[in-house]
């Protein structure tokens, strides 16, 4: 098997990438460990920032989320039961974000590629990257039990976390930094009506509280909890009551509804400060981890690959390495923003130490200060819908 | 003795306190520990904040202020020797810092007080305080060998971190909050031009250095240190080599010239959340320190008096006690603002873990931010010249 551009994973990145790449008349190949009905399936973030929402209308294949996503156009912080609303659009020039599921971006974009005779391999097991230092990289993979080998120009691991791509960089390129949170989230879906029109951050002095839906008959809502917890601690009830309780605000009511699913998720940073060896090139989960505090992860994924597709069409178009060259400096200006950014958010509204402490005392200035500045306001605002490209040097 | 509010302390808390009454036909005395030539030398912070220019204008105080301070209307901030411009007229509506050292306000506002028949007490030690609790407290003071008693409305200890206002102050009626940051500044003066019309914060890998200055021929500079650091450990050559590492960006010379004050100062925040035990009140260092980083001390100080005037004269005027029993609330809101800022700028210039580390990654990354949003410098640019009164409940 011959191709320009091999990509190992079919999520956000991988499949933004190949879509995009074939535009340019760039010809790439996509494997995926997994099924189609497990990649379609699999529920993950659905906040969809200014710039991810730009990228998917250029590629026209934002038809369904325009038609089925919920625009927001704020966000409402909350802090010991006292709300500041952001709003998005007035405090960025029109900026939003959308609420349209991770996993229905993926559908649309496998939809895309497969209709336009795009190749992509579900159920195929990368299970080596070779030769990424010559101009003939390939992964050999296996499918069906048979063992096979890719050859391409380039390799783009969009394989996350666990994938093949983080492995295979060479250990002496990179400094990896990894950071795990002294809390974790203890995440619900419930068939319930959202009881906001907006999602809601909340600081309570038993700890953060996050009201997020997924559409308008589904709520998806977390609550920080130690982190050796067990969800069996947790009834349904309990979870309710603690909701309840850290999401109150005068006037606010939080419908209840049955719980059809229940976890726990820790909150970590990871990085690696160099995104490429070679002909080796690592896009979103791959790369770095952030709490999810800001909804960042597949926004940055699919930003990585705008910066990535820019490379590749300089490459193929102009015969340049120079935006290759600086795809690991590039990127990593809008990850660690991204990093920064979520780790403000998580300070801010989680229970770091003792209610009434000094850490608390200067969390609660920051949410006094966010009510009379609009400045500040905008520096969350413009961060949660996303740094438009151009804020970066390219 | 008699009077309606007995003040202890000369420094800019009291001093302002006793002029600003004095408009109200509001008598009061101060008594001060020092002598005249003691305050008068001793030498503070020169940051003078919008708020406080208006005040001191607003007390006919401000012509030498006019004459001999040095308008600041912006600030450097620089980062492994890049460097960005914080302009503060332009980003806040035209409110900007003035360089005025807070002996010469203490200065001025000793003439003014003195001039017009006003009581001050130099070399007196209050020794007690007490029936604060009742309409009547009384001030118990020793001068010139003779103990003595001031009776008053009102006591306002303006005395200090290690003045007898905080010590009096019923234990039970605050929660106290103290927190030694792990380093601190060697702080020099030097006879010499200041190398930089505005001030310079940097970030450096061997720690913050910060760039200030005293008036056209005195410059002051400082470095971060260990705590546990001695000054005999830093000839003047060690230190303007440093200064000069730490601060450098292309294009920038440091001058040199003779240094005649060398010392080690902590980094510190301490606060109360209490202000007032019946008719004691503290302002200013008595209830609270913040970290110079921000150069906030004396204007918390001024900014606490202005609430208490405005209690005062709320009393005597129209006979109500509100504004007196908001006077900790309302005063606390922006003490807590105050510490947060100094806490930011603190954090983002001074190196606090291995440069290169996560932490690094994450100061660096609010630096870039900085560069690219209008709306994040302007939250730097109005926390420094102070958030206008009118910004907070009152």
């Amino acid at each position: 098997m011959k191709t320009q551009v091999g990509i190992i994973g079919a999520g956000p990145a991988g499949l933004v990438l190949a879509n995009w790449l074939r535009k340019y008349g760039i010809e790439s190949v996509i494997i995926e460990l997994r099924s189609r009905e497990y990649v379609e399936g699999r529920v993950r973030a659905g906040l969809v920032e200014q710039n991810t929402k730009d990228i998917l209308k250029e590629l026209g294949l934002d038809a369904r989320m325009k038609k089925e996503g919920i625009v927001h156009d704020g966000v409402y912080l909350s802090f010991d039961e006292e709300r500041v609303h952001i709003p998005f659009g007035e405090l960025t020039g029109g900026r939003t974000i959308s609420i349209y599921g991770q996993q229905e971006i993926v559908k649309d974009l496998t939809d895309a590629w497969l209709q336009e005779g795009g190749q992509l391999h579900f159920e195929t097991k990368a299970t080596k990257i070779v030769d990424f230092d010559t101009k003939n990289p390939k992964i050999h993979f296996e499918k069906d039990g048979e063992e096979e080998i890719m050859e391409c120009d380039f390799v783009a691991a969009c394989d996350g976390f666990h994938g093949i791509g983080r492995k295979t960089l060479p250990h002496k390129s990179f400094q990896s930094y990894d950071i795990t949170y002294p809390f974790s989230w203890l995440g619900i879906l419930a068939h319930v009506a959202p009881s906001t029109d907006e999602l809601i951050y909340a600081y309570h002095e038993n700890g953060f509280a996050l009201h997020s839906l997924r559409s308008e008959t589904v709520s998806r809502l977390y609550i920080q909890v130690d982190n050796d917890e067990s969800v069996d601690n947790w009834s349904d009830d309990r979870i309710w009551s603690e909701l309840s309780k850290r999401l109150a605000t005068p006037g606010f009511e939080l419908e209840e509804g049955p719980i059809f699913e229940k976890g726990i998720t820790p909150m970590r940073s990871h990085m690696i400060d160099s995104l490429q060896s070679g002909r080796l090139f690592l896009s979103g989960d791959a790369a770095h981890i952030v709490p999810p505090t800001g909804g960042k992860g597949m926004n940055l994924a699919i930003a990585d690959v705008k910066h990535l597709v820019d490379a590749f069409v300089d490459f193929y178009t102009n015969n340049s390495e120079v935006k290759m060259e600086s795809y690991t400096r590039i990127a990593l200006q809008r990850i660690w923003r991204a990093q920064d950014f979520s780790n403000f958010m998580t300070k801010l509204f989680h229970k770091q130490d003792a209610h009434g402490s000094f850490t608390y005392r200067l969390q609660k200035a920051k949410f006094d200060y966010l009510k009379v500045s609009r400045a500040y306001k905008t520096t969350i605002a413009e961060n949660y819908v996303g740094l438009p490209f151009e804020s970066f040097e390219m």
